[in-house]
């Protein structure tokens, strides 16, 4: 796709810091790391995507093949890492082009990431909620 | 796994809300959803893995296929959707049975989730991370 810049480094057009390439599937360091480790990798398809809703389900497994494949290395220097994928700006998604954040954690490195305030269901919303999903599961 | 609360679930021990199964995975609403909207959606294998870097690429398939699915089905209704899956304490994996967080979610809905405070690489720190994770993969 024309203006985007993952499409961009995957063509050559702007350098990154590639750690894994096959023909499907790129592995760069983010140049924004989520962590003080800065090892934080981002593995894309080098086919446009936007979101995973969009993507074949070969491309899913073709890039979750990667996203084992660094994840497994990182594991042997640090303590643990957090899988990311968002989708929609809503989300926190920045670049239109599907990406999973690959990002290795240590004991006690201070970042507040895989962790959350959770809420509660009351009454009835948990069933409700769960009819909901079942009925838009159905509608495919 | 005796101890492990998703294994009761899949063996029908601990009740769930499922919303989605198959013969190798399993999909229900976690019980302390990260937002308001409350669609919050576990996906886990049957089989007990607890983290990615132990899972065959055959059941990170399997589970990436409903996790696609699932996001299809959220996203028709809501306007974005984190993928979150944490491996490893350090990293807030919470239960130690692989899961894959799908998280529904709405513009302004106050969540901060999928995005964060970012670091810098200095001189050859981003040159050196890359040789160090290059040199992780290759060790496999």
């Amino acid at each position: 796709m024309e203006d985007c810049v993952f499409c961009k480094i995957v063509a050559g057009k702007i350098p990154a810091a590639k750690v894994y390439e096959n023909e499907d599937v790129l592995a760069f360091l983010d140049i924004a790391p989520a962590t003080p480790r800065k090892g934080h990798v981002l593995v894309i398809p080098k086919e446009h995507f936007s979101t995973i809703a969009e993507m074949p389900e070969e491309a899913i497994h073709g890039v979750f093949s990667v996203v084992k494949k660094v994840s497994f290395a990182l594991m042997k220097e640090c303590d643990g890492v957090n899988v990311i994928q968002n989708n929609g700006q809503a989300s926190g998604q920045l670049v239109p082009h599907f990406h999973v954040h690959v990002i290795p954690r240590h004991d006690k490195d201070g970042v507040h990431l895989g962790i959350w305030e959770s809420y509660k269901y009351e009454g009835t919303e948990m069933a409700q909620a769960r009819e909901r999903i079942k009925k838009l599961l159905n509608a495919d």
